[in-house]
């Protein structure tokens, strides 16, 4: 269907009607940069500064060791978790803010083993994101026989649901085409199968409505540095439906799961519930931003979010199959909107090249070895016109070839 | 030997003459508080808010997350752990900053039993800290029958270093008692029988020195957050000879461990020597806070901190010997200052509530069930005469009875 091409004034437009307009002064973008990478890195809520100023010089420099309860430290990962929950779709109780995403993963992929005995599988597909595969070889590993990991292509993933399989483990936005499983489908196929389901949520959590207690899910990991702005290397979260509660077992025994940490016994006792999941001291300079960025982005209203994000993705993708010209893009993601998570990627043989000059000019994307161009729609602290303005920049970059200079095209080999 | 009274007057001399005098400029403690409990909590490094507003306005806020490459987020844990080395007495690539102490202690004890084939003990001291034999129960118990966890009473400990014992794990200095380990003698008993050794230097990291090279050690793990003074929950570290880095193992593989981390393998492929110990995204707040306190506590050398805290510790205990009177108070640290750490502990009946009554008064000590009173002489922030005003203050609580009231003897359940 040929449509009249989209004018800048056509998305000053979308912005001006848009029930989200003054949410981006609530973030920190500078002026003159369009930010689409908060899918790998939030930008700071406004909040932050001030919070951690008054956290470091009044709390931790003020009152000092008794902060922990004078200005109840010892409860900001269960504070941080109540306002995820309603992100998540869940109880409070069963929600826990702690460590990394990654030994979040571990935590739960050893307790699912034990909560299907006799089963020995731990299945998920080849594209998965490389941290959530390489902690489940890790486990087998140390697990020796008892378990396994099977890895297949995503079509493949319901046959390979047998006997043997104890959880399926997926992330629920792909982390490199933004393709989205359907939660509620998978859960009720895994589960008639005899398996628990895993669900990573990394690039989920705070970019679309969740509802895991519709859906049935029973383990679920995520990340608070990405939709949920907590900050570089934020604390993730794990969930744990509450029928699991009873019987789950973390492979981390540490001091803060205990029923009475400083009660100091000999032996471990494990804490009610999800609380058990904890392991070290929470790390509350990082809790407290992540609190900001939970706070900052739950108050937007996760419905009006998601619905400026299909908007937003909706009219890049029109600008990108209308008005880019032939310069040798594909549109990987999927084209319906329901079936993504909140970035679009494309993908071209000089991808890395691109993004480098698309960042040059102020366009903050990024790049997935080997081909794909990432561009994250989170509404928090976009414009229509921003998206507008990254589109013109493209064509700019790929009518003029700027692109091709040694200095956009020479990889920097990151750590 | 009777000693003429000490005098506040001889306190201030002490200080006069002190060469780390201008050191508690570089922290903030608050004016009329004594603040005795560092080796729970260290207070902040002047250096800390300046550093984390610039972090959050003009990298994350600003570049941000081209922050990982142009302010070198990426490389944050490995300068931390370069200017933690000298503290250790280790080489840089032996240290790496990451996660909890808890979650490194699994780690570690994980890699200690692939190291030790045929050997099945995790040894440890019933006194050690709650989250270390909580560690160990949890990875025994995932294990299955491979590996238990024996504990024994202190003078037990080298009988008790059979054929089956991998690794004996100990805390170098007591949490309760402030008692330090010989780590020479200790670490040379348990190789002679086989056995890895796995220091936990929470107490010990920034307040004495360390030299683990010299002591033989072969593993190790510690706290950011007391005499590192790396803020409340501050990252951990651990430590691990170079000899064992080829045939190190660990049951952790998160993507920031793996050989490319960006390269987004299926499979995982360890890093080089103790980077593989890192396992999820690093979190950049805390990480730059703990570099501040590290930065701050080196500076000031840490054979000088050791000599100051030795004499705030021995003028503290003489006082307590010769002038406190006859209320009840045992000393229960080390008497010989080589022999302690850098706490002293007092044992009383009432222990609870003269902490909470000292703590009313602006000296802040802090209380371990039963009947433990520990006094942190961190010398940093601390001088001559504040020892000398909070043993008075402790005088005059004791003589007034003060401690004996209703609001002191009413304790507070934490969590």
């Amino acid at each position: 269907m040929p449509t009249a091409p989209v004018t800048r004034e056509d998305a000053a437009g979308l912005d001006a009607a848009d029930p989200l307009g003054g949410s981006r002064e609530a973030f920190c973008v500078p002026d003159g940069t369009i930010y689409l990478d908060g899918n790998s890195l939030g930008p700071p809520p406004r909040t932050v500064i001030p919070r951690l100023v008054e956290l470091m010089d009044l709390e931790w420099g003020g009152d000092l060791v008794r902060s922990w309860t004078a200005h109840d430290w010892i409860d900001l990962p269960e504070r941080v978790a109540s306002a995820l929950a309603p992100l998540l779709g869940v109880s409070p109780d069963e929600v826990v803010v702690a460590d990394s995403t990654s030994v979040n993963l571990f935590k739960l992929l050893a307790a699912a083993v034990q909560l299907r005995p006799g089963r020995k599988v731990i299945l998920s597909e080849k594209e998965n994101f490389g941290t959530d595969l390489y902690v489940a070889q890790g486990l087998a590993e140390l697990l020796g026989g008892e378990v396994s990991v099977r890895v297949v292509e995503r079509s493949e993933l319901m046959m390979a649901l047998d006997d043997d399989v104890a959880v399926l483990m997926l992330t629920h936005v792909d982390f490199r085409t933004g393709a989205l499983h359907d939660m509620a489908e998978v859960t009720g196929a895994a589960q008639k199968a005899g398996a628990l389901v895993l669900w990573d949520l990394a690039h989920s959590a705070g970019a679309l409505p969740l509802d895991l207690a519709r859906d049935g899910v029973d383990l679920a990991v995520g990340c608070g540095y990405k939709y949920l702005n907590g900050g570089p290397g934020a604390p993730a979260f794990a969930f744990v439906a509450k029928r699991h509660h009873q019987a789950l077992n973390s492979p981390l025994w540490g001091w803060m799961g205990h029923d009475s940490p400083f009660d100091f016994e000999p032996d471990y006792l494990p804490a009610e519930g999800v609380k058990r999941l904890r392991v070290g001291t929470p790390p509350i300079l990082s809790l407290a931003a992540l609190e900001c960025g939970v706070e900052s982005i739950a108050e937007l209203g996760i419905d009006r979010l998601r619905a400026k994000s299909i908007g937003l993705s909706e009219l890049f993708i029109e600008l990108v199959e209308n008005d880019l010209g032939d310069y040798g893009f594909e549109i990987v993601s999927p084209r319906e909107p329901e079936r993504r998570g909140g970035h679009v990627s494309l993908r071209h043989n000089e991808g890395y090249a691109i993004v480098q000059a698309l960042i040059a000019e102020g366009v903050i994307g990024d790049f997935r070895a080997p081909d794909i161009l990432r561009f994250g729609f989170a509404p928090a602290y976009l414009r229509y016109v921003d998206v507008f303005d990254a589109f013109r920049t493209l064509v700019g970059i790929m009518g003029d070839s700027t692109w091709d200079r040694p200095e956009f095209r020479m990889r920097a080999k990151v750590t």
